[in-house]
C-alpha cells in the first residue's frame, strides 16, 4: 500500500485565496476491491474553475467540500488493476484530485479513460486534448460559430484554453487577437501560438485605453469574443463589437476574489444585437469525442504545441494554483507528481 | 391637394427628450406619380424605439434625420391611387410617419400592406397584430423558446409588447409574471391580460426589494425574461434565474435619457449558463407572416384584446410620446388623426 500525499480544502477564502486555505496530509491507499484500479498520478491539472468551487456560494462549478481532497483532473498510469479492461502500465486520464494516487471504480462511466500517448504527450490530456481544449472548442464552435475572415478576440490568450482556441480558430480562417498580461506572453502569443495580434492588458488597464487598442488591432470590428477574465475587457469588447457578435462566457477570473465586477453598458448587447452566453463544458459531454478528435489531430499535425508551466511535487500545488490565478503561469499549469 | 400637418425632429436631446425637440409644420401633399398611392392616416403609432433614433449616436435603431418628418408606423385608408393593386378606401398599414397624409411608392416591397379589418380592428395593426406583437413573438419563440410549465417574466408588462407576450406565452402553457408601474397597471395585467402575477416596480425600486418580490412570485425560479426596461430589473432577474435561462433584450428604456445603466453582476450569466440576446424585429422580416398569423388568430378568438391609449390629433403626438417614455400610457400608445 503506497503512502499517498493529499491536499484538502481546509477553510474557505473570504476574499483572496491563500495557501493557508489548503492542508497537506498523508494516508495509506486502501486495498483494491473487485472492479477497482489503482492509478499513480503523473500530472495534476490546475484550473481557474477550482477557485469558484472553493466558495460556499452558488458558483459556476459545484462546491468543493471542506476537509476533502481538492478535486481536479489527473493523468497517470495504472499501477494495479482488478478490472479486466485495465492493465498495469495503461496511461489513463481521470478526476483523481490533488493527491499522488487514487483508487477508481473503473467500471463507472466517465471516471477513467485510457489514452493514446503515441502522438500526444500524456500531459496534453489535461490541456490541449482535455477539458481546456474542449472548452475552447465548445465556445468557438457552439457559441461563436464564426465565418472565415471574421475577427475573434480571447482573453487569457496564452493559457490552456487560449492556446487551443487560436489553433481551432485559425484552422477556420479567422483573424484571432489575444489579450494577455505582459510582453513575454504577448510575444509568445504571436510568435508561437499563431495569434495575429496580442494586446497586453497591463498596458491598457482602463476601458478607454483597451477599447482604443482593440480598435487598432481589429480594424473590421469584433465578431466573436471568448471571455475568461471579465471586468473592463468585456466592456471594451462590447464597444468594438459588430452587429450580431457573439460572446462565449467561460470565466470571469477578474471577479473571483471580491465584489462582483459590473458590466458598464449592457445596452450595447441590444444595440449590437449580440448574443452573450455562459457555459460549462462538463454539461456537454456528448460533444467531447468530436472535440477531442479535432484537438488530437491538431496536436499530431504539429499545429497545436502549447507550452506548459510545470510545478514539481504535490506540496507545490497550492502556490502554483494561486500564482495561476494571478497570471504567473505560462500556458497550461500542471503539477508533476513523479 | 390636402394640407398635411407634419412633425419634424427639430433638434437632438442632450439627456431627457422634450416637446421642444419637435416642430410642427404644414405643407401640401405632392401630386401622385404613376405607381403612387395617397394614404390618409387614421392612427399614428408611438413606440419606445423612436427615442433611440432621436440620438445622433449609434443606437439600436437607425438615426432619425434632423429637419425631417419623424418616422413611425401608421394605419389608414387609400384616398387616391395610381397603382393597380390599391383602390380608394382600402385599409393599409405602412411607415407613414408623424403626419396626416403620406404619398407612397406602392410598388416598392415592404412600404405598404393591405390589411383585413373584418376581425381585427384597424388600430391593432400598429400593436397586437403589428410590430409590437411580432416583437413579443420573436423574443418568446426565437430566443426564450420556453417549455410548458416554465416561468417567464416581462417588464413593461402592460404595454403593446407585453400584452401580446402574455397571450402568446399563456397559449404555450407558461407561468407569466409581469413587471409594471403602479397598482392600476398591475391590476389590469392580472385581471384582463392574463398574467399569473404582476409586480409593481414602484413598490420595489431597488435591487434587493425587486429580487425578493420575484422570489415570491416565481417560486420555481425564472426560465425566461423579456427585457424592455433594463436597470435594476435585469439585475434582479439574474439573481432569480434558473440554469439555462434565456433573456431576450428588446429595450432598455430606463437608460435612454442619460448615462448607461450598468449590469451589476454579469458573472451570473456564466454561473447560471444563461443566454442573453439582443434583437431588432425589423431584421427578421421573413418571420413576420408566421407571427402575424398567430397574433391575428389570437385577436379573432378574443384571447388578445389589449387596451389602447389614444391621443387626439397630430399636435398631441409629442406629449403623448414623452408620456409613454415615462409610463403614462396604458397599453399601446396611438395618436388618432381623423
Amino acid at each position: 500500500m503506497p503512502r499517498n500525499q493529499q491536499i484538502l480544502l481546509d477553510s474557505r477564502p473570504q476574499g483572496q485565496a491563500q495557501a493557508s486555505h489548503f492542508k497537506r496530509v498523508c494516508s495509506d491507499t486502501p486495498a483494491l476491491q473487485e472492479g477497482q484500479v489503482l492509478v499513480r498520478h503523473h500530472y495534476l491539472s490546475l484550473d481557474p474553475y477550482m477557485r469558484g468551487r472553493m466558495n460556499d456560494s452558488k458558483s459556476y462549478a459545484a462546491c468543493q467540500p471542506l476537509g476533502q481532497v481538492m478535486m481536479g483532473g489527473t493523468v497517470g498510469e495504472v499501477a494495479e488493476s482488478r478490472h479486466p479492461d485495465y492493465q498495469v502500465g495503461d496511461p489513463v486520464v481521470g478526476m483523481g484530485g490533488w493527491q499522488e494516487w487514487s483508487v477508481v471504480d473503473a467500471g463507472q462511466p466517465g471516471l477513467l479513460r485510457k489514452v493514446d500517448t503515441s502522438q500526444v504527450p500524456l500531459s496534453y490530456y489535461l490541456g490541449a486534448v482535455g477539458m481546456p481544449g474542449v472548452t475552447a472548442w465548445y465556445g468557438l464552435t457552439q457559441i461563436i460559430n464564426p465565418q472565415p475572415g471574421q475577427t475573434l478576440v480571447i482573453s487569457a490568450a496564452t493559457g490552456a484554453v487560449g492556446s487551443a482556441f487560436v489553433a481551432l480558430a485559425k484552422a477556420r480562417g479567422c483573424r484571432v487577437v489575444g489579450i494577455a498580461g505582459g510582453p513575454e506572453k504577448c510575444h509568445y502569443a504571436t510568435q508561437e501560438l499563431g495569434y495575429d495580434a496580442c494586446l497586453d492588458h497591463r498596458q491598457h488597464p482602463d476601458l478607454k485605453s483597451m477599447a482604443q487598442a482593440l480598435k487598432t488591432a481589429c480594424p473590421q470590428g469584433i465578431d466573436g469574443y471568448f471571455e475568461n477574465v471579465g471586468g473592463h475587457l468585456l466592456d471594451a469588447v462590447l464597444l468594438r463589437a459588430n452587429a450580431f457578435a457573439r460572446v462565449a462566457l467561460c470565466g470571469m477570473i477578474a471577479g473571483y476574489d471580491g465584489q462582483p465586477l459590473p458590466l458598464h453598458n449592457p445596452a450595447l448587447i441590444l444595440i449590437n444585437r449580440m448574443r452573450v452566453e455562459g457555459f460549462i463544458v462538463s454539461e456537454h459531454l456528448q460533444l467531447w469525442p468530436q472535440a477531442l478528435r479535432e484537438l488530437g489531430a491538431l496536436v499530431a499535425a504539429g499545429q497545436l504545441r502549447p507550452r506548459e508551466s510545470i510545478a514539481q511535487g504535490l506540496a507545490a500545488a497550492p502556490e502554483a494554483f494561486l500564482g495561476m490565478l494571478h497570471g504567473q503561469n505560462f500556458g497550461k499549469q500542471l503539477v508533476k507528481l513523479i
